[in-house]
């Protein structure tokens, strides 16, 4: 195993630059931190750069068996020192186990529909602990694909990836295409496109039969969805009680895509009438 | 209206201190920071300390609206320097109206039950932003209750004040009670209380009758509910698809608490079978 001392060897200062966008964006690389997440990638098949990890974390039993998993993948680990450690952590409390990886997003045209597609369509979402909420949620209620509209917050940044826990690598992901393009394509699949809107003269969210090719698209926190998609897709929403104006987007996403569940999944005879 | 010119002054201190929780806790005060915030108390029955006002927000429509609004309660209004503000504000980009509110929580003894209740009961969440968010889901789901056990980060703190949206104002709330008191109140009550819970022997959330006086325990977000309730109260899970591990706290409580609205809400026929 390589040993890193130094907090100025290429591959410390490599996954430092990870924390910038704009680099994550060129390289299409991003660090999934945490012995949980390294599981979760190194379980799944998303091409594997290299692993860091610090000798105090490699005396932890779960750590030491997710580092076999990786070499046995071919992915190159280097026992790293604290300090060239925490100089490519980007958390304030380092775990001691992080993974540079390759994204593995997909274009739209191959977005699975082989089954009946449910997709979530993130349309400038800006809160990364939302954006993978919703990651997690629609993993969790069966969606086949996540599609990321311009505008929405990087699905690889390190708070996104968190919050997401492993659920980005469980679903194909779109990321960054258009509206237009996304509402082309669901047109040319027979997939009926949902907008989440605080507007009452919608349909309620529990009208629509998600049983057919769906996809919901959820909106920025503050302005909501998008003008281009509010005048081309039907509108969804959810009723409220008392004097609330709003739910919080994540909360929205669980509450139709588990309906959509629902639907989906469990017989009438199991549910309360 | 009095002028607050130095960052000494008494009103200035006495809402930096409310930061720690220690002070909120000691006074029963806490601050609601932004014109949004501002608006809603001063449409509750919350009783209103103080508020601090810089002059440039004093400038917007909105922003003199509430002042009038908060006047005609009997509110005092200061105005004051930037400076000032900034040493009194939690927030990094200062909104220019902070109310300092006296909490109005209630005795668990005092928790409404006139109607049938529903109750989101919170047992050891420590996101500030899932509290505030689990409020605000409960709000819109028409519960009659919030329970914070002992345990729970502080409903109080300006980040689940932020997060919760104005509906701290419009429920009742309990806050610090314990596990063993909650439980004798239920049971007193009549109210059925489930604990959600990843725990595949459990009945499916949507298999539960809610219709009838109910509540709901959601908990920590890494070791879930505590073992007194768990040992306690009838297990709730949400099936998941896939290779989730486990939901977000605040996405499980969507879900679940609006299958209870569906239930109580939402006539048969206006659904998908």
């Amino acid at each position: 195993m390589e040993r890193i001392e130094s907090a100025s060897n290429t591959k410390i200062k490599c996954t430092a630059a990870l924390h910038l966008r704009k680099e994550r964006d060129k390289r299409e690389e991003f660090i999934a931190e945490g012995v949980r997440l390294c599981e979760e990638a190194a379980a799944s098949d998303w091409p594997l750069k290299f692993c860091l990890v610090t000798a105090q974390a490699f005396e932890n039993r779960r750590v030491r068996a997710v580092v076999d998993a990786l070499e046995a993948r071919g992915c190159p680990v280097s026992l790293t020192t604290p300090g060239a450690y925490k100089k490519a952590s980007a958390t304030e409390t380092p775990q001691g186990i992080l993974l540079v990886i390759k994204k593995a997003t997909v274009a739209l045209a191959s977005l699975k529909i082989e089954e009946t597609p449910l997709v979530a369509v993130l349309d400038g979402i800006q809160d990364p602990g939302n954006a993978g909420t919703i990651l997690r949620t629609a993993d969790a209620a069966g969606c086949t694909g996540i599609v990321a509209l311009e505008g929405t917050v990087d699905l690889f940044a390190e708070k996104t990836v968190r919050s997401a826990m492993g659920s980005l690598f469980h679903l194909p992901i779109v990321a960054q295409t258009t509206a237009a393009k996304w509402l082309a394509y669901a047109k040319a699949q027979g997939i009926s496109c949902y907008v989440s809107a605080l507007d009452k003269e919608a349909a309620p969210y529990y009208s629509v039969n998600y049983r057919r090719p769906a996809a919901v698209v959820f909106g920025n926190e503050g302005s909501g969805v998008s003008t281009a998609l509010l005048d081309a897709a039907p509108h969804l929403y959810i009723p409220m009680h008392g004097g609330t104006e709003s739910l919080n987007v994540a909360a929205s996403a669980a509450i139709i895509l588990y309906e959509a569940f629902r639907q989906r999944h469990i017989p009438d005879s199991f549910q309360q009438r």
